[in-house]
Formats: C-alpha cells, structure tokens, sequence
C-alpha cells in the first residue's frame, strides 16, 4: 500500500476592470484588439443586439468570426447553444489562444461565460452586458450556466471575466417593458446593502424612466459596487453571497408558474413583496419602509400582485423544487431594514415555516386596494 | 465614466491523496460512504467494467444511482455523453451536495471529471482508475475533456480530484493488448523523468507482464510520483508539463491515421521511438539508450514501426494540425538521455525542421532488420 499526497498550487489574488460610461461601444474594438493583441477574437451575441445597430456599432468592418444566438434570451440558454458555439470556434480553426467576447443581456452572458469556462480546458471571457439586469448583475461574480432538458442552469461554471465594459447607451433600444423590470434588480441592491442608493432611485425615478445616461451611469456604478462587495466576501456562494437571493425565491417559484410569462424583474418585484409581507409577520422592518418600496414598483410599472390566472399549488410545488431547498424547503432572505440584510446566527437566509409562506401567496394573489 | 476593480481572492493550495494497494476496491465503497457523508453518490463507469465484475465489487449492495457508459472506450468521450449524465443526475434529483465516483479507464475519468466541473458550477470527483493508462498518468493533474464532433477534447476544465484510488487488482481483467499498450506510458515517464525507474522496469519486466502485484503497485507509486511532481511545477500546461508529450506529438499523429486501429500506447510506443531518430540526427541522447528503449518495446509486444497501410501525408496532415502547434507545426519534445528531458532556452519542447521530421517517419516506416 502506499500513498502519495499531490499539492494542488495556490492561485494568486487577481482582479479585473468594470468599465462604465456613454457611448463608447463604437470605439471598442480598437482596444480590445490591442489589449488581446494575439489573441483569436470570437464574438457571441443574439439577434435582437443585431437589429438594434449594436454589433454593427461595436464590430465596425471587422470580421471577427461570431455567434449569433437565434431565437434571443432565455430559450436559447441551454446546452445546445453553448455546443454549437463550441463547434463553430472549431469549425474557425480557433484555439486556446482565443478569447470570447460576449455582446448582450444576460443569456448572452451566462451562454458565451460557460462556453469560454469550456472551450479547450478555458479561454479568457470580455463582459459586454447591454441589458438592465446584467450591467446591475450578471457582469460581476463570475457566474456561468446554461439549462439542461431537465432542469435550469444544470451545467455551470464559476469563470471570471477578463474585462466587463458597460455603455449605458445600448439601453436605449430597449422595450420598455424589459426596461422597466429590468430596474428592478436595482431596487433589490439597494435593500440589501445600501439605503442612500434607494433615496437615490426613488429621487431619480423619473430620470431613470426617461433613460437619462448621467444617471444610468450612476445607476451601474452603485450596482456593481454592491455586487462586488457581496460577491468579494463569499466568491463561492457558501453563505453571505446568498443575500442576492432576496426576493429571488417567491419570484423564482412565481416566475416559473407563470411559465416564464412574467419577466424575471416583475417575478422579482411580487417576490420583493412577498418577502416584505413575510417580514412584517416576523416583526421585521417598517410598514413605512414597505410603502416606498411598493410605489417604486408602482411607478416602474411593474406587478405588485401574483396574476389571477396562476395557482398557488404550482407556485409551492415550484418553491419546494428550489435548488437551494434542503428537505423540500428553501431559506428565505430577509432584511431588517432598508440597505440591512437580517443576519441569524450567522446565517444571511433563514428558516421560514410553510404556513406562513402560504398565508403571504394568498395575500399577494389579492392586489391592493 | 466610472471604473471599479473587482478583486478576485486567492484560493489557497490544497493537495489530495492517491492510494494505491491491492484487492481494497471491495472494501472502498463504505470508507467513501464516511468520508463523503450527507453527499449524493452518483457512479460513472463503463459496460467494460460492469461485466468484469468491478462495478459490482465496488458497489456491493448499494444502489447508488448510476451512469454506465455505452459503449466503453473513446468513441463515447464526447459532450454528448456529458449531456445523459447530466440529465440522469437531474432526473435522480441530486443536487449540489453530489459526489461522482469514476470508476473505468482514461475515457471514464475524463467524462465523469468534466461532468463533475460543471454539474451545478462544479462537484467533487473521486477517481478510481482501472487500466495502465489511467493509473500512471489520468488520475494526477486534473485535466478533464470530451470531444466535439469536430475534433478532440474541445470540451474541458482544469478540475482536480477529491482522492484517487489505485487498486492495480483491476488490472488483473483487462485483455492482454490493451494491458501491454498501457504500460507504454510507463515506460514514458521513466524516459522523461527517472533512469533507475527505467532500470526497474527493464528488469522487472517478466513479472509486469504476469501483472504481479507488487510490483503493479510500484509501477503505479513510480508513476503518480513522476506525474505529480511535474504537473506541480506547472499545473496549468505552460511550459514544463509539455514534457509529458513525450513521444505524443507523432504518436498522436499516427493513432489518428491509422483510424484509431492503433492503440493509444501502441502509437505512442512509434512516437518514442521517432524522438529517438530525431534525436539521433540532433547528437542528443545515445545509440545504446535507444536500443535499450527498443528492446523494451519488443518485450512489451507493441509496434516498433508505422503499419504500412498508413501514408505519411496523412501523418503529416494531423501533425499540422496538432492542437500545440503554431504556424501549422509542433513543437517536439526530445531526451537527452534516459531521465533526462533536451531543454533549450527554458523551453521543454523545441523547434524540428520539417525535412528531419519527414526523413524520420520514412524510417519508421521500415522495420528494423
């Protein structure tokens, strides 16, 4: 008998640039070709970033081979997609001194995120995120996946990007009611982690509404820095990290009950609400509190109510499939206050019993008078 | 414009330990029930080892679910494999506590160690490799992939095991082919890495080829050393690992042409062989060494020419298109003399003109007289 110890070597402290601003798509490439000089560029993007001008505004006359993802977003966010991307890199006689950059919302991003964490053992990743939720979210933290037939995002990789450029700018082709659920996820950071940002987003809503780029930018700065931070102290989602989750678990189960009708964002925002009724039950937070932050969804003209036609069995049955659940039932983000996750015994997602979830769906199917 | 720098943390060196012993597979499931308590199991493996009773041997009476590969062997290491495994781990609804237990050859640690680095962005793998190959050089470094359809290993992931365990008893049914085949990449390492091992090897070759306990135990304790000492030293493939190639740059190419008739240690046996003639035309390493390495082979039974239904364009095709290659030529790696691998300026695979590699190939075209 014998035995061998093998030393897996550490890995270095690293980081990577969010760049945000106005406008700058157009002059991209240039510095990207010159950053990744050497470097085989292939593009991953989907049709709807092609008819609004942006891979033309970003690729100018290049000719970098590319990926366009038909039909676009969540659809076509399964493992399929990511083996013919995989294949056409092949079919270019790319290698592994390729590098992905990936131009669009956050399919585009999870999509080329994974193919890049695959292609020949990893290739570096460019963030080009063009879309509310993945400028607010999806560009940091280094999370990748795509569905299977069975089940959502069951293939996955952690892989950080090697540089995440925001142009605020390509929100403005955006229909205004993916806009509009898409600020929804900045709503969520804001409660969690930092209350002078709601003040803003309440102060600025209109603003934000009329798509105003001094804001928007601000918008994607005070986001990535409070993803950042979260994602910083817990890279691997072992605990803290899971404060991202807050609304996320109603909306999740709501989102896909409603068989992906509701846009994420607006599943989000009843799941937002749902998670203040189940405070005030807990004699958490302020009734005061709840208010604003049920007019900010009313002014973003999002759902503040679970639509009639949806039933609360596939609601539960869906929450009990929760892939964080243990024994069928997942933990629930809550916060305290305004920019204040409720932390119990060092946990940042706490138990929650079933009836009470119940009585707040039953309460959430009834929209306010 | 706004810019953040996101940190990414250092991740700490570990190490993991590979067991090696005899007649413990028996015995293996319940010590893995311990060590991985409160883990879903989850078994990849192959017909090849279900019918020689090692599935059964390792599992007993359990009934963890499982994955049996279909048909064994190269032509299933490809994503689509990866793809049933996957939506067979979902359907069991396992979840991200799982463990995947390998238990096969090279092809089955490569699928189930993929399949492990992006089920859910990534689970704990435990290798139990069962052939020469897997043993000496599969199971130390991490290297995980599956083939597209277009070419080889264009799926894959740095992913390290969790523990390997060598019961060289496993070696004991493998047919008398592939058992001599295997044992070319243990020839290999005592060639790049250590002339007492050579030594071992030339003089224990009679008891190898009656798979003698004691002495497979060894072999595999040599081997895990040799590997594990130079994957440390360069665990990501950027110079020095290149030394393992050793006699793959035409093996490589000459398993390709010949259609995968060759066996892979057969045609890296041809592979070894061609380094020596370059070497020879180089004044590296010396007549007596090469005929030492010769008369190994001879021993061992594997080819010591190219078959001569091959046609060297086609062998000159594939080493064109070599994955290492630049401007449509690989690099070579070259010993210079037992244990010793050629390094020129820091580099551990060095420049061949194409004529020399031509003059070579037609060389061993030719059986020695």
């Amino acid at each position: 008998m014998f035995k061998i110890d093998v030393k897996i070597p550490a890995v270095k402290a690293a980081s990577y640039a969010i760049e945000i601003g106005t406008g700058f798509l157009r002059t991209l490439w240039r510095r990207i070709e010159a950053d990744f000089d050497g470097h085989n560029k292939f593009v991953v993007t989907d049709e709807n970033l092609v008819s609004a001008g942006h891979v033309g505004a970003l690729l100018g006359q290049s000719e970098a081979p590319r990926f366009v993802i038909s039909p676009a977003g969540e659809v076509s966010k399964n493992i399929d997609t990511v083996v013919s991307i995989i294949e056409t890199m092949e079919q270019a006689s790319l290698g592994r001194d390729s590098v992905i950059i990936a131009l669009g919302g956050g399919s585009v991003g999870d999509i080329a995120g994974f193919a890049a964490a695959v292609f020949k053992r990893g290739v570096p990743v460019i963030q080009i995120p063009t879309t509310p939720v993945s400028q607010a979210d999806a560009s940091v933290g280094g999370k990748t996946g795509v569905d299977s037939l069975v089940s959502k995002n069951a293939f996955g990789a952690f892989w950080q990007p090697a540089a995440v450029y925001i142009d605020v700018e390509t929100l403005r082709t955006l229909a205004e009611r993916e806009y509009r659920a898409g600020m929804v996820e900045s709503v969520k950071h804001a409660l969690i982690a930092d209350e002078s940002y709601f003040d803003f987003l309440e102060s600025n809503l209109d603003l934000i509404l009329r798509r105003e780029a001094d804001v928007l930018e601000r918008l994607a700065h005070y986001n990535c820095r409070i993803k950042a931070s979260v994602v910083e102290a817990d890279p691997r989602e072992k605990n803290q990290r899971r404060m991202l989750n807050y609304g996320h678990t109603l909306g999740h189960a709501v989102e896909s009950a409603s068989g992906y009708e509701l846009l994420h964002g607006e599943a989000v925002a009843i799941g937002i609400l749902g998670a203040g009724l189940i405070e005030r039950e807990l004699d958490l937070g302020q009734a005061e509190s709840r208010e604003r932050i049920r007019r900010i969804f009313e002014k973003l003209g999002v759902p503040t109510s679970i639509p009639s036609n949806l039933t609360k069995d596939k609601i539960l049955d869906t929450i009990r499939r929760d892939k964080k659940a243990v024994n069928m039932w997942p933990r629930f983000v809550l916060i305290e206050k305004i920019g204040c996750v409720y932390c119990e015994d060092g946990q940042w997602a706490v138990d929650v019993e079933r009836d009470l979830v119940e009585k707040v769906l039953d309460e959430l199917f009834c929209p306010v008078s």
